[in-house]
């Protein structure tokens, strides 16, 4: 089965501000800085590392993983793409730490890269014995710190089409936004909170935004101050406020290429064989959308574009 | 020496929609309900209440009271307010457990009351003994709750003499703003917080905002929850976002008359004989006013006019 | 497969009494009360109720069950039983909203039920349309209050022999103790957070505490100010401290029949097909039991008996 | 009139030890740093620095600094020294940023300092126009980090000669335990919360602990998180838990030299004109000293000598 969303490489522009960004001020841990990208955590993670930046001239979404149970099912999730008539590519991971990989594109388009090998922090002492859990090194975290990966939120041209492709492949919904005939939303998981994929109309596919789970109200709202402290200001874009849909209690912030990471405490968890919640677009632009807070400014609109380069997979078995 | 602001009185048109919101909704500890009045408290204070809200046609403020440090002092200011030329009333108090009170217009009519002898809540088992302090009741108590009365942010036609009476009847400034030759606005304080009178300038005598102290930022945040899944959601204003000025991490909320609440978690102490810290209003209106936030509604401009039907002072002695 | 733990029913001597306790001081919402049993659920729960409390003479612990993906599991889930000499019963559930139930005695002899079926709070206006999530009642609820159950700790005769059976019907151990040639400790889940059972050594078969997660570090400091406020400071056993095994902030108290309830805000998730991380039990003793807190009170290694009067299933079938 | 305890100076036995505890983990700021000594502040603080911790071959408390309002007042307190027949010093202050200090031994032998003139934080860019006040620097501070100093614990051998010495330089007192026909203890203040420098008696005068108060109960908890992952559990050592006197919400560490701090999130404010709040030596047993906790370990008792080689003032003018 697919687990998570557990992987994300974006391009970014300049590495150094990047990491002025996103480790020094933020606090994300650097696991490892080659000359092309920075390897980051957050710090409740296992895998050795969740966000991979890495240096293009233009700045786009590069890839996303999503990681599977086993090695045998990665093998049975490129039947099941081939069976939807679905090209694929099975590749060694170019990212350290990483195995085989199967790389897809979405029905919109969006690059998709499944994976189940990936090394994992070292606690110990070896065989047994344990030192200490990742999480307990707080006198060396800096920033907010970042807590855990949580989902990704797309821009997909057809929701109904895309909803059917995620569910095909075993996530499950988790609530939806009906607008006459047709999905304008979706949230769909293969975890039991509420997303790992989110999926919003738009008439182009790109990314909107990513989104790292941290310690409660106070995680979220320490993020904004930590920005405006270390003089980055513009880059507080939208909240602290509340959705309806997900619960989730949120900010949103770009970082210096624009891209959009939405920092926030967490939503609920539900079984994920439960029929999916689903709203009318006139709930949801009544309470869905905001629960409460301020009012949405434009270029909460702009978008991430998906990088041109990404070389379509092509069945290669 | 003044202490500190000790009461509010409200004018609001309906007293049991009043006790919903600030009793019910927001868990202002109702101490007493007369056929008039609703009298609050918020959960650290050892007044027996802090907020008066009283039933008339028009909503309005009615007053606010300075506690005092004894009663000596209270004819001392009774004096000091003659040799300025302002003149006063020495009154017994209407409000139960309050005592004598000293009442003045301060320079742009906003009605002011000074007092000594306040009741105060009983902590124990009568001379001797201590059954509990009146925040230990966690169990009962609801809401956000209100922590304690903090401040009052009046709107005034000129802040330099506003700034002149209140330094000469031994406020100290903590910030203030310099718009050319005169001031835009000045944080005025008997105790070390930056402020207990805050003075904004406007073209007519009006308060914008009542101010109470919570738990921290969750405490901020839990009141935008508190009012949307109330019902109240219109009644989340502004916010939560940070000032420059005072360093307040706040949200402005409205009562169901209108009038502007400030809830928000503290600000910091500074003694009170240091000089004050002087904005620019160009600092003032790039980091000052906001130093992270949302962009400011134009409801955040609106007022609470001063009651028509106070009656102004005369020397009675 | 099985999701997680869904439902705890302890007897109890006093229903008023636990009324007083879970309801009116801990905040737990209170769905229904019979002349028998109190039906309760924590604010972020989609299931209708996962705490029954049931009047009996003594206080024990009644049964506890595991929520499955579907009806189709509970059948494999009797075969897998049965393959392994286990007997069942197949039974309709005498719990309001819950369906067919699968009855297992674990091999230490505690009393565990499968089921897939559980009403599901109505989240708004029928087949379409949402009023509002469940934990978006922030304004009538009290207490803590408590957000999802999370886990139980059983004592059990023989770890090892426990640790196959979970293992056998598709648990994932997170971690375990070593000590010599047996284990002292595994902490076994469903899902991916560290546990939905622990199960830790003891003479004999008994349930040491059942857990709910609150929210955050304030939220466990929270419960012991409300018990203490409320008259029921001794109700507060051990902690706050954090324990270095699932990296649990912990406050454990005692109900008025003696039953424990470790409040807490949570611990780490990992992956349920990552190895299980190991301590020797030297470790353990050193870091893995307590990370940092007070030393153990003597009372904190009482236990709730498991009820006698449950009767043991017999395949029926 | 004598504002609030301004500064403390501790001797160490090695300063490099100290700054891996207090700057490196706890997070107070370095400001400077002598051969001799470490001059250290917390982030709320507009006072250079409040901490100074000087090396020497046994640790032990140095002196304590209080600030008053005026250099007149200064001259004042000596007069009224005198009046009381107790010696003193006027002194230039060896501390860098201090300027005149009066030097006076209370009644059980400690050492006190009053001054007036302390340097300030600059808070911008110079004689008009605000850069940032001193707490926004979030995005460089780290450890928990402390937030301002708050008061002291002495031990002193006759706590009714104590309280009437501070009462007479203008102390108030806000709660106290009355044990037969002496006071056990007192807690006094120039400030509205609860304490500057609490007397508790002792057959010794020593000092107890120094206290910093922190953001909130988190803040409290991840002392003791940062503590424990540093390699510093054991100076850990009682907490957290609430105080009923004071109302505090405390954890008390100890420094590398076993000097003690009490982290706490502060107490309630109370007007100091009010009569104190006193408790039977009875009630504090069994609710003042602890509203709920872990019992007291023995090595709670210890405490830290006044420094021998403090050379007692004598009357200088």
């Amino acid at each position: 089965m697919i687990l998570r969303l557990g992987q994300i490489e974006l391009y970014v522009t300049d590495l150094a501000e990047s990491e002025k960004f996103y480790v020094d001020t933020l606090g994300f841990i650097k696991v490892n800085k080659t000359d092309e990208s920075l390897y980051l955590k957050a710090t409740d993670e296992f895998d050795i590392y969740t966000l991979v930046l890495t240096k293009r001239e233009e700045a786009s979404l590069a890839s996303f993983g999503l990681r599977v149970s086993s090695e045998e099912y990665l093998d049975e999730l490129e039947k099941k793409h081939h069976e939807m008539g679905i090209e694929t590519e099975m590749v060694e991971s170019s990212h350290p730490g990483r195995g085989r990989t199967l790389r897809v594109a979405e029905p919109s388009g969006h690059p998709v890269e499944f994976y189940h090998a990936m090394e994992q922090v070292d606690v110990g002492k070896g065989a047994m014995g344990v030192d200490k859990l990742p999480m307990r090194n707080t006198h060396i975290f800096n920033g907010i710190p970042p807590v855990r990966i949580d989902h990704m939120n797309l821009r997909v041209t057809d929701v109904d089409k895309a909803w059917e492709y995620w569910e095909a492949i075993g996530f499950s919904i988790s609530e939806f936004v009906q607008d006459g005939d047709e999905k304008f939303a979706a949230w769909t998981r293969a975890k039991t909170s509420t997303h790992d994929v989110a999926l919003v109309k738009q008439d182009e596919a790109a990314l909107h935004h990513i989104a790292y789970i941290v310690d409660g109200v106070a995680g979220v709202v320490r993020t904004a101050d930590l920005l405006a402290d270390a003089g980055y200001r513009d880059a507080v874009e939208y909240g602290p406020g509340r959705h309806g849909v997900s619960n989730a209690f949120f900010l949103y912030i770009r970082d210096p290429d624009g891209h959009r990471i939405e920092i926030y405490s967490g939503d609920y968890n539900r079984d994920t064989d439960l029929p999916p919640i689903g709203w009318t677009k006139e709930d949801y632009d009544a309470n869905g959308r905001l629960w409460w807070g301020p009012s949405v400014p434009d270029r909460f609109f702009e978008t991430t574009p998906v990088n041109k380069d990404w070389v379509k997979p092509k069945i290669n078995n």
